[in-house]
């Protein structure tokens, strides 16, 4: 980030404003916050369905089922894809300043299925790795049917924009006269102690890579 | 909840399977997870746009400006709510089988503007009450204008239907004779302590009400 990105960044942020920011910013969210909401049209009815993206370069994927109705009803479709967190509330001395604070990045676009193997593969690849670095080499081997039974689709970032509301409320001048209690509740989300499959072999046991996953914070 | 709901409840998470819910089910999602993603279309782009909801009875409200685009393309529009919340990873032998652990609820149905001022005024008060109990009565109260400068829409729950999953990995048979680790990672979400604004009045505490917060748990 530039020093006058960081200085917008600090200007938005002390206003507790709102804003669009720059593929820096998008990319870091898209990279925190794996769950996504795409938005999809089926005979005019919108659809909004949760799923797992992963960023690679200027494109976010997601996958799924090849059977889905999801996937099928947004493949070459105009989507929108919606990360966002709730990271706290905000409680003002007016029912009306009472707000929220969260991080979120909107992208629209045509989503795009990638169909070639080699691509496919390696995007798979790369979700794994994202989620849990070192985990794929250790992995049963992708088949061909189950390469065929995935769908991936991708969206260019080129039509993204990210929000992002941070501390405490915005009050009406004459509001801070009063005696009200004001402030804000940050919310946490962690992942806690992996939990071992009851069918796990013996002597099996948690491997190193599970200490550098996405969540492991 | 009846015991046959409670059987086919434990029989879907015994098999990790996703299911479709009864009303008692759905309801309590969305008590328990605020943020939701609304999907709405303009001139056939879907957009998805994440905010608060709450329930009262047999609807599920939100609200914002009335001069919010997402609201304006929302209100007497075919629109879809989805309430949605990442519990945890699955991690299983093969990359093809691992999976998440969620809880969500997905509404269909048109949205309806309530207009009413006094209907307006109660649902405002509601969702106060339903985030922090005890609240509202010891705020500046709701002008005019503001009520006329909030929008408030909302939908029937009769088209809602609720997907859970739990638990750990679902591994092709075979798979379960390589000594592979598997397992899931959970992820818990916490509200901190509360932060107080800079400009509360000197002698303005933590009010008792804090203590009963939506996330307080």
């Amino acid at each position: 980030m530039t020093q006058s990105q960081q200085d917008d960044l600090t200007r938005i942020r002390r206003a507790h404003q709102r804003g669009h920011y720059d593929r820096e910013t998008i990319d870091a969210l898209l990279d925190a916050l794996p769950l996504c909401h795409v938005g999809y049209v089926i005979d005019g009815q919108p659809l909004v369905t949760p799923t797992l993206q992963w960023r690679e370069g200027d494109y976010v994927y997601w996958h799924g089922s090849s059977a889905s109705r999801a996937l099928k009803s947004s493949k070459e479709m105009n989507v929108c894809l919606t990360v966002s967190a709730l990271d706290g509330l905000v409680l003002a001395r007016s029912a009306f300043h009472h707000s929220a604070n969260y991080r979120s990045v909107m992208i629209f676009g045509t989503a795009e299925p990638v169909e070639d193997e080699v691509h496919k593969t390696a995007s798979l690849k790369h979700m794994i790795d994202h989620f849990y670095p070192g985990r794929w080499e250790t992995l049963r081997p992708m088949t061909e049917q189950e390469l065929k039974a995935t769908m991936l689709l991708r969206l260019p970032l080129d039509r993204a924009s990210a929000k992002i509301r941070t501390g405490g409320p915005v009050d009406d001048e004459a509001d801070y006269e009063l005696p009200i209690w004001a402030g804000h509740i940050p919310f946490e989300t962690k992942a806690v102690e992996p939990i071992d499959d009851d069918r796990n072999l013996d002597g099996v046991s948690q491997p190193g890579h599970l200490k550098n996953h996405l969540f492991n914070t």
